[in-house]
């Protein structure tokens, strides 16, 4: 690289179909979105990319906002960016936005609060244009309780019970600012709309809320059950994990 | 074929998502949608199918609910047969039910209503989940101009303006009872639809007709100039047509 090029720190908005993909990180054989986001970058601008995102979406989970950094020598406009990522990219990848940012802007570090959206139909036939975008249950669920529930996980906890092994993190405490439950009729289908707000999340943690919630919703447990699973801090307490292909991870708010 | 084995006649009603396909009708060497359903009724059943549907839909055209005839000697109860059939059927593929029809059923023939929906994104960012789903126009429509040339087409006439060629039939006039434009809105994209029903559709005739009222919505035309091309009975001066993926078949009434 030329001295006396100037580093630009970029921020890029993305939406993705999680369905074809490995998740956001890279993987030794599958595909990765990130390998897709690199790929394109690299042969638009020349040189090689490093990109990093908020959130490490698991395979499978889609996203409506992403954020994501990169570092770069580029002389070339955030607009111009954005048109030729979207002219090389696959389909199920679309930049929304390139922006210019702080120096040192790092999307994992400066990611200050997350929103996510799960996606479940309750009962009637499987919707077949939802297969990839939300969790089939065949029976109705009682979303009066779940919302119930829903109020007793709300605020800053240790969230210990909901998180799964393989991302060790130095403390288990979150805020969560928001947790609804809400019930979408249209024609087709009954649909069920759970949205999570807070400061971070751990490992699987909405998945694992979803799935505690459903249990209630099936009547198996209830609506006092899941504040009891928190107050526990055991992982093995909590409901299973809801399955990948109804999160949707919204939009992320970055402190700078 | 046993002599004394009872016919029976069966009404189908099918959902699929047409991105995968060459559409209802059985091809040379492409995937069809007729393809699939009669090989797994011939596996489950162990007798060649001839099925026939209301609507032969085209490659990338989607069904919430066609209707398809299937004549058989099968001892299977229908709701058997739907179980069996979804067990074998692609993901994309779904029967919603399985019904005893009368002798000699034909859901060609029979077919005495159809209804299809037509979505499109106008303006904003492409949404990338109706990337299949609906057409994309990059400037927002004039639905209150759209709305009014719809009503002027609604109604017993000759629609041979709208009918591609490909298909001769014995007559162009058909009776559309129902053409509507509405705006809906939704936190991710602003969507036009666009819903015909009617006794009958000639070919690409939905098509055709979601295209002429474009180009009012896009103001390159008047609402008054699709009632025009109506009287002119000429395809040449029609609008363009509509890509096949922004549409659906809602629904057909069968008269028996």
């Amino acid at each position: 690289l030329t001295a006396g090029v100037v580093v630009r720190f970029l921020k890029l908005t993305v939406a993705y179909d999680g369905t074809a993909y490995a998740g956001w990180q890279q993987q030794r054989r599958r595909r990765s979105v990130q390998q897709q986001l690199q790929e394109a970058w690299e042969r638009i601008t020349g040189e090689p990319a490093r990109m990093a995102a908020s959130s490490r979406t698991d395979a499978g989970v889609h996203a409506l906002g992403q954020v994501v950094s990169c570092e770069s020598r580029t002389a070339l406009a955030p607009h111009v960016l954005q048109r030729a990522l979207n002219a090389r990219l696959p389909e199920d990848i679309r930049v929304h936005e390139v922006a210019e940012a702080p120096t040192g802007f790092h999307a994992t570090r400066a990611a200050v609060g997350k929103r996510y959206r799960y996606l479940i139909q309750d009962g009637g036939t499987p919707d077949l244009f939802l297969r990839d975008y939300c969790w089939y249950l065949p029976r109705e669920l009682d979303v009066a309780a779940m919302q119930q529930a829903a109020r007793t996980l709300v605020g800053q906890h240790d969230f210990a019970s909901f998180q799964n092994a393989g991302s060790p993190r130095t403390s288990t405490v979150r805020n969560l600012r928001e947790l609804t439950v809400a019930r979408r009729r249209d024609e087709r289908a009954d649909r069920v709309v759970i949205e999570a707000e807070g400061d971070g999340f751990l490992y699987n943690m909405v998945r694992n809320l979803v799935g505690t919630l459903v249990e209630v919703g099936q009547g198996r447990r209830d609506a006092r059950w899941p504040a009891q699973v928190l107050a526990a801090r055991r992982r093995s307490l909590a409901g299973r994990t809801a399955p990948p292909h109804g999160l949707f991870l919204v939009s992320v708010a970055c402190d700078r």
